[in-house]
């Protein structure tokens, strides 16, 4: 029985670890934090988790409120995370951090694009970036794992494979996405009201300006062994969860969509929740909601010699929450989608 | 391990049939038919679906088809649901039909509402009805269970206890549901348009004629030891999966809502998936999509002595497949919720 | 031309009647008051209001404010708007009021019913209801106008021709409505966010809580001349507008839905905005949305002899800000459709 | 009075025609046809135009059906258009058609991109291209206007101004547009049902194959002296009307979004229906829906010296139908925007 607990727990996150973890019998969940809410069941946010043993928040008073869990996840707001994570693993824990405080590995990058200064450097490079997927570090072996954007996580999953085999130019890359609401947090404000986004689509952070641009350009960079350069515009759609991304790349040689084929599937071959579509067949939101899963739909335009690639995932799953308990089934040595089988929620 | 087949796999009950058992480590299914789509992967129909161990639909040629399955699910419409679950009846195998043939146990009374003519009459009254929290029959023991309709399952348990405690008077309950699209099933036509019912909402089958009403009338009577009487209204809101239902009840007496509440309380104290909120809180309805729990709001109108219970549920999963597994569940011994733990997908 | 003003017209309401008002060539629209937005662009709040004559929030300074308009809407929450009002009568202006204050006649029954006590109740007598299908008062000549609530709205059109024609018995009434979530208005809270609202359904006010209950058995105990009683249950859904009620009571005597159809088309034969679908057709809602019609449709339930309504508008549009614009046209002898004759979107 | 035919009347852009044509007092709707539903109520298939002067299908029997319109729109499918509008010229009719069929001056790119072999070669240099903010033809003096495809008139407003201005390269322009369902049409099928399309995208054409990339190509070429070359990917997203599209293109020399905004606002200064936002403001798909207007956004990401475009238009209004209106009314010398002042349906 592995005891897990959450620190902050109150936003769209941490409720979804919640979500995630209370059906587990492998799995015992501790503690769930939340100064705001503290003292008040997480079924009076979240009424889906009413139950016979409701969550109660508790606050947070230092590592020692979790001394007693195997693994702690951070789901605090960047600039707040640092420094709870790095006391937690002083304290000897296992960390998974949801934020986007471990994952640029550079602190000047880190100031230019989140524009809080890094108080916690020196935990920067034994953060691991946890994106299985990818395998860029030993996630089985870290004390803190990062894990990845909902984002980016959309955006490497669909360029990886080309990039890393030199099939595209990397420095010419269109990520165009569109993201449920839940990726505005659960701030109720003008932009989340529901009169506001149903039936709407807005651009966002143009430009240019999003967070979670050097993140790809990081990872990309790495899998490429050459500079990344992205374009990204992100897109609020008139639905709760899941990210569409359509990505475009200019191919370095004339290859066919099923020579893209071939080398998805070689790339995702081991893994459990990458799917690749074969060519003529494009993801479709909706089958990726409510599980771990993530599709990927591969189109060459020969007019213009370049590669699309789309792909769809739920961005409190996969995109958070979800790969960071395949994170943590990883260093338990437990099968990679232990309490993560569930399919996605069609029709 | 148990076996499983399901019969009439590409409507929506069957396609959420194996959404449901797919996962599972203790059953497997060993068949999926579809005459329409027979050698076609159910992955085609049901994107959500891709996977390793993609299904693929066969034909059904009779009970032999079936032969090593432990459990079959019946989930073909009414009218023809009926033979071919006497035909595995007759060979020995448990069955549980998801159709409405089953339910109602009166042929005339089934002529009435369906315009089929029962074919099938002797199996009647060895059916027995399963909803488990209203216990009317030896589920664990059954050969032949029939699985509630939606609408049904979400008024009974609404007015279960209040009906038999004698809280209300039966003659004039009044049910007025609101449906996901889902409930309309997978045919394509302009009624489904994703035009004609976004942002829309259409009462249909008015006038008490939907065949749910005799279902909810018998149930509710024996339940109450006297005759039931409910005028129903059904509608279609623009979502896919859930039940929203509002029941009028005049009361006997003189009961606040926590009296009520009482009642309630005490009479679901060990069901599972069932809910009962406390008095000044309503359900949400995607509280509960994905997930096989029913959320129940009791509210007392006291300046016209009415009751109002208001009822949610997933339409395709406690009111249709997931209330089929935990029959089946209960069959084999299994604990109620197992492969049922999913927590409603929220946000 | 005539010169119109709207005091509060930060609200949905407000900007309702901006959006139906600037596109008029007979209606100029000079003044719209914002306290807190004052100095604003309307579409900084509202972006479909962007154009070339973009309207600025001034300040409201009382009736001199509005000394040229020949109109005031007055569009404050309730409460807060009855002194405005009082004021502008006072300084000779006609003013069509949007809010609660109005509506009742008995200043006992606001107390009662909106917690707040009427400071204007010498104006109450002269305050004309107006709902001009029913026709209780003099809109046309009327200083002030109450412009009913959107609930009202939905079932006094309702039921009026039954009750008038003493079909029905008012005393069993059970109105179910559920209303878009701009009827919640443009608070943003936990309850209007698109996260907690989309796909979801809630009961709201359950227990015969909501203010607008006296206003309907107000006005339809002065249609039927003896006191009517409803129990009334509003629920929030899934959609920006509309609101789609469904009214039962039971028949005085042994009438079909084709005598109803009669009676109620007799009785809405001069009402250009209210149709009467023939039995056997059932409004939908996305019809009316974004016009000023409303739509009936018709069933009786013959086994528990009671007749069903049901009726289907857009509760910014014919429940608030369209119908105070008819109220404006009728008060000043244009076509009562004047600037209203937008027809539903739909697809 | 104008007296209007619309041959083609039971499709989306049809009925968008009656129901934007239906209130106008100087125009009048003598026939709409429609070979499968002749005889039929026009409320029959859409409720919201049930009125009092509901409009019956009939068929149509050649030109002298519409021997006494002033003015003809073709709503017809491609490859059926273009021999009734042939028809319709010969015998002396004005027409709008809204098909694909005149749009692109070269018979063999129709025949490559429509599949169809052109069978009025002859018509089509007298064919102007009807979309008036970018002026390529003399509209007020056409016989023939092909009203533009709705992802040409959301790519080319975009991208006018820049490429008329040579601000961008237009070899390397990428159009990533996402609509409503009603741009699949009024056909049921399994891609346009509600429970495939609620809370779902999907990219769909992809690889540079859907038919409006040579009309945007041939326009921009147009504009830009030069040819110029698109990647375009559209998806379907899940709401009914709407096309929001972000278009990429590579700045040719240093510029900010400031200097884009004076291009833009410039270049649309007597434009009555398109707004270009100031930079910082995106548009709002909402904003615009129910409405003739196009909104625009502005960036410039300076990291990758790339300008975005955002455009926002309502599919079946600015894409289709209102801009054939906006034609006609061109065609008949009436101010462009009469008949379609609606402002867009917000909240």
């Amino acid at each position: 029985m592995i005891k897990a607990a959450i620190i902050g727990a109150s936003g769209y996150t941490g409720a979804e670890l919640i979500r995630l973890l209370e059906p587990r019998d492998d799995v015992q969940l501790i503690l769930a934090t939340s100064e705001t809410y503290k003292g008040q069941a997480a079924s009076g946010l979240y009424p889906n988790l009413a139950g016979p043993n409701d969550i109660i928040y508790s606050s947070y008073a230092g590592p020692d409120t979790a001394s007693s869990a195997d693994i702690v996840f951070a789901a605090l707001p960047h600039g707040k995370s640092m420094d709870v994570v790095a006391g937690l693993i002083k304290a000897g824990k296992k960390v998974i951090d949801l934020s986007g405080d471990f994952r640029l590995p550079d602190p000047k990058m880190y100031k230019d694009w989140y524009g809080v200064k890094h108080s916690q450097t020196g935990l920067l490079p034994a953060a691991v970036y946890g994106l299985p997927e990818i395998d860029l570090g030993d996630i089985a072996n870290a004390s803190l794992v990062s894990n990845p954007g909902c984002y980016p996580t959309s955006a490497i999953l669909a360029m990886a494979p080309a990039v890393k085999n030199n099939d595209v130019y990397c420095q010419d890359i269109i990520v165009n996405s569109i993201s449920g609401v839940s990726g505005a947090g659960r701030e109720a404000n003008q932009k989340t009201h529901f009169c506001a986004r149903s039936d709407s689509v807005t651009a966002y952070k143009t430009g240019g300006t999003h967070q979670h641009i050097p993140e790809i350009e990081v990872y990309l960079s790495e899998l490429a062994g050459e500079d990344a350069k992205i374009s990204f515009t992100p897109h609020l759609g008139p639905f709760s969860r899941g990210i569409y991304t359509t990505a475009y790349a200019d191919l370095t040689e004339d290859l066919s969509a099923e020579d893209i084929y071939d080398v998805y599937r070689e790339s995702y071959k081991d893994s459990v929740f990458v799917k690749v579509l074969p060519p003529g067949t494009m993801p479709e939101l909706k089958a990726v909601i409510g599980s771990n899963y993530c599709h990927l739909g591969l189109a060459v335009d020969e007019r213009t010699g370049r590669l699309i690639v789309v792909s769809a995932l739920d961005n409190l799953v996969k995109g958070a929450s979800g790969q960071a308990i395949q994170n943590m089934n990883i260093m338990f040595g437990l099968p990679e989608d232990a309490g993560l089988k569930t399919i996605g929620l069609l029709p």
